[in-house]
């Protein structure tokens, strides 16, 4: 058995550095800082070209540089074609992880091509019905775990009830809760509340959940007192994209707001430190993105639109996924909720 | 034909002073002061005993008083037996309109008694499937409307239909907007992404409005761009309610966030306004709270947890809707799109 140290030692993590809204610098310069904070071996996925002009040829030690041919673009269409096809950079980076050369991969590209190329290169682990991306939230004093973000639309309550126990796991991994709280995000407390999906799906984390504290609505989830809350990728995306445009509204309000006042100069600077408290704690940025979760092995969704911070961010979590043992623990878990 | 001004001149709201979260002192506040801005005529539904003590027998000129002997508690489960109540405030209220003793009905109590009984006493408009609660959202130069969030769980696409019919006459009525634009709040742009529902919904949206914009994401919703946003009630609601969650965590982060400087004291006081816009702009109480669109009457339902200044902004909202005549507006609207 490994030690601790040894496992530190030893972990590599494969980034795709292709696909990003923010470019490939970015995606680097993001990728190369969370290697030497994490201390964690690097493997760059991408094109080499790019990569080697990016890199001026100065490769940092435990840093190496996989190339690949295609690009999946951020909207590009998620075809049957473009699952079959071995050349992209995603594929790529997810064969190092099929092939146990890495331990996490990391892309900041197409979603949807990555739950699906994970799924199918890695498959989905034994009992899982379908994936869920799981994010955590800020909360005041902290994070709380939101899932599902958008792996899986037009879920059932059994899926809901796997989601709930995937991310019980996730917040004992990531946040170090040992017996969290599980909430269902729902439109009313009472069990009767909602609509066709979430009143069964009540009923079955009622009765496998003695840590299951009932339906939250909307406003709870950035409460604090519920550490995992479960939705729907549907709903799930569609918060975590309307909070997103809130947050750029309220920014925009801000700056705009020192306009109007003589002293709003003096404001403006004053309020710097305003400014970045709400980029710093409630961005999504600062903590990298999603899990893939239900896959056999650690890939981790960087965050479409963020930029370097995302992804030093995301290879914390792939490491923190990766020491955890969080595959076998989610299969376990699996097994034991399903041999119930 | 009734002037603007003859209009304005008979114009008389009831509202219901019970069952709001904040008790009844503010709700009357914000009554009194919503009638005098809006020049409007006002009847108090609610416990008569409790009204004169509130009052302190200064009743202002073209205030009246309903006594009504039982309250919908806030979190009461509609029962059957609850819908059939005659004595509670908001069937009180809604009788006075159905009476057509007054334009509007406005209430910040329990929402889904209200929207029972408003059906049940008021009768769903002709051709109408379900009704939808419309509420307005802010945006960097002025507000887009969201529509449903909460009437109607487990919307149907042709539901979804109805609302964006519905929510272009409320663009047009409360915001001016000549040709509204509209969209459906999905998680992903293209016409083949989302759930069966909005998959479905897409397609009878396009056939049916030139102004649909197609899919919009969860951030689009504040971007302004798109003057009506359609979405099931179970969405909406969410997406409200984690929206208004957010942005207290802000409040709280920002607040906290001047005790960790020096110079804390004097940000807090130089920080006052940017607190200030943060609550104005984008707090629901500024607005109000959302319009019961679908059945015979103008019911408004202001927002539970907000104060006197939501219950003012409501009676705004119900003058506007009565002088334009929402109702047979709407009644038009889907004679037109149901006729095609």
């Amino acid at each position: 058995m490994h030690s601790w140290l040894n496992n530190i030692r030893e972990m590599k993590i494969a980034v795709d550095v292709m696909g990003s809204d923010k470019g490939i610098e970015q995606v680097i310069e993001g990728a190369l800082l969370g290697a030497k904070q994490e201390d964690v071996d690097l493997i760059l996925v991408g094109d080499k070209k790019k990569i080697d002009f990016t890199l001026k040829g100065n490769l940092p030690p435990g840093v190496t540089v996989e190339g690949s041919n295609k690009t999946i673009l951020m909207e590009e269409k998620v075809s049957l074609g473009l699952l079959r096809d071995k050349e992209t950079s995603i594929s790529v980076a997810l064969k190092l992880l099929e092939e146990k050369k890495v331990d996490a991969v990391v892309s900041a590209g197409n979603t949807a091509a990555f739950v699906g190329l994970a799924v199918k290169q890695l498959g989905i682990l034994p009992g899982i019905d379908r994936p869920a991306i799981a994010i955590l939230v800020p909360v005041a004093d902290g994070f709380s775990i939101l899932l599902d973000v958008g792996a899986t639309v037009d879920a059932t309550a059994h899926n809901l009830l796997q989601y709930a126990a995937m991310g019980n796991v996730c917040s004992q991994v990531f946040l170090r809760k040992k017996n969290p709280t599980i909430g269902l995000l729902n439109i009313g407390e009472e069990k009767t509340k909602g609509n066709s999906l979430t009143r069964e799906a009540y009923h079955l984390l009622s009765s496998s959940f003695a840590n299951f504290k009932g339906n939250i609505e909307g406003q709870e989830i950035f409460s604090g007192e519920i550490d995992v809350i479960v939705t729907d990728g549907f709903v799930g995306n569609v918060v975590l994209k309307a909070c997103e445009g809130i947050i750029d509204l309220i920014r925009k309000m801000v700056k705009n707001s020192f306009s109007s006042y003589p002293l709003g100069r003096l404001k403006a600077i004053l309020n710097r430190n305003l400014l970045q408290t709400l980029k710093k704690k409630v961005n999504y940025a600062e903590y990298g993105g999603g899990t893939l979760l239900g896959v056999n092995g650690i890939c981790i969704i960087s965050h479409g639109r963020s930029p370097a911070l995302a992804i030093t961010s995301a290879i914390k979590l792939g490491k923190e996924a990766a020491i955890s043992g969080i595959v076998p623990r989610l299969t376990k878990t699996i097994k034991e909720l399903e041999g119930k």
